[in-house]
């Protein structure tokens, strides 16, 4: 393991859950002088990101809040264009594609899926980060050039250089759906996830000649709003796990999906 | 090998390539008074469906064409009540998807793919095929009730008896997108026939209980409009194979993704 995360750093739906921790934590383990934090939110003074307003004011100078409501083009633009402005020439170093929504809110029968559901679902789980990436390319191309890996044994990837992790989930996997589905049906969340590890596979060969890496993560069945009060494992628990995988991504994991342990699941 | 398909078939795309020589074999193969085909396409008084409106002249009381755009919601509702007022209390056999958008035209990078594409082609390829299965289910459902399995050996599911197939393709595959990527970006479509995968084996799922299989088929590399001339198959090979497969599947085939020769093809 090579230390810590820094650099510039992008996380979407940063105001609660998983993204509130992944910001949580890496403000705690970075130094001011080596990390900004860019932490995005669809209402950056709404209720809702209250606890994410107070985590900023407890790490001044090391936390941006940005709007981003990642189903409008236009807001992602303009999330774009105001992280490239207060990077300048460092180049983004890594992107966390971890806003996500579910439709209906409770797993749903077939019956109980509309039209709405599966599009709004597509909208934001797969063309939101598709987006993104597009967008971030100049500035996380500019970051992997800028890095000499030194260290790196030969690898040329990691996410210290540049990188996008794009959290998915272990219902993404086509091949285990049927351990899960009857218990979880989800269509439009299931079909999302799985479309999202294909943009996964093919951004990390599109990308791989610039250094970039691209990897998607399963945090885990966390205790949150969309994981409920039933599931095993804390937030913190999981992002611990998944920060302390993601500082020793190489070439070898990219492409790939990888639990908050660093274990392997199949398409 | 149980013999030819027969019964009640949807197949959608019908006007053209893959989709107009399914109907066509299905026409030369099956009985009249066995079989009623239900060829769906956009504007079946249009230009480009004349090919098909000579097929059905070719076999009175054969074929009907039903009007169908896959992108519209009511236009989808509307086919299926067609379908059903003619069907009546017979029920619906086998449901072929095979209506499909590739958008931007020619496999395009990611600085040519716009949001528009990844939605719109999600929106036909796989969305499309999610709600005529919804609308389509009781007429399936009546289908399986109807049918008594006999020279099945202890199977329950097959193409005859009641069946979804949903037309895929090989570059459908995660793990196989580092052979192909460079040759043909297509982050729209690789995206949506992931998803329609992932749809594939949740509906496999979903409908075991009731005996219907549901599968995915991969046509091969086809000389078709999408295709292109440098493709090493014929259209009619590629049908000829897939209703070969097609007729063989019983329960160990639901829910899975198989080429035109039968062959696995891996998430």
């Amino acid at each position: 393991m090579s230390g810590k995360l820094q650099g510039n750093i992008v996380v979407t739906g940063s105001n609660r859950g998983i993204g509130l921790e992944l910001v949580r934590q890496l403000a705690q383990q970075v130094k001011e002088e080596e990390t900004h934090l860019y932490a995005c939110c669809r209402e950056p003074e709404g209720s809702q990101a209250q606890a994410l307003r107070e985590l900023a004011a407890q790490h001044p100078g090391k936390i941006s809040i940005i709007r981003l409501d990642i189903s409008d083009e236009e807001s992602i633009s303009a999330a774009v264009q105001a992280v490239s402005e207060h990077i300048g020439d460092e180049g983004l170093n890594l992107l966390i594609n971890n806003a996500a929504i579910n439709k209906p809110a409770s797993p749903a029968p077939l019956s109980a899926t509309e039209k709405k559901h599966m599009m709004d679902v597509y909208e934001t789980n797969v063309v939101g980060p598709f987006l993104l990436a597009k967008m971030f390319l100049p500035l996380l191309q500019r970051a992997a050039e800028r890095d000499s890996p030194e260290n790196n044994k030969g690898d040329t990837m990691s996410c210290r250089r540049s990188a996008i992790i794009n959290i998915s989930t272990l219902i993404s996997s086509i091949e285990k759906c049927p351990e899960s589905f009857s218990v979880a049906q989800m269509y439009p969340y299931r079909t999302s996830k799985a479309a999202l590890n294909m943009l996964t596979r093919c951004q990390a060969e599109d990308f791989r000649a610039h250094n970039i890496l691209v990897t998607a993560v399963h945090p885990g069945w966390v205790q949150t709003e969309m994981g409920g009060d039933q599931a095993p494992l804390t937030t913190q628990d999981s992002v611990r796990g998944m920060l302390s995988v993601m500082v020793s991504f190489s070439n070898k994991d990219c492409g790939r999906l990888l639990d908050w342990q660093g274990g392997a699941i199949p398409w």
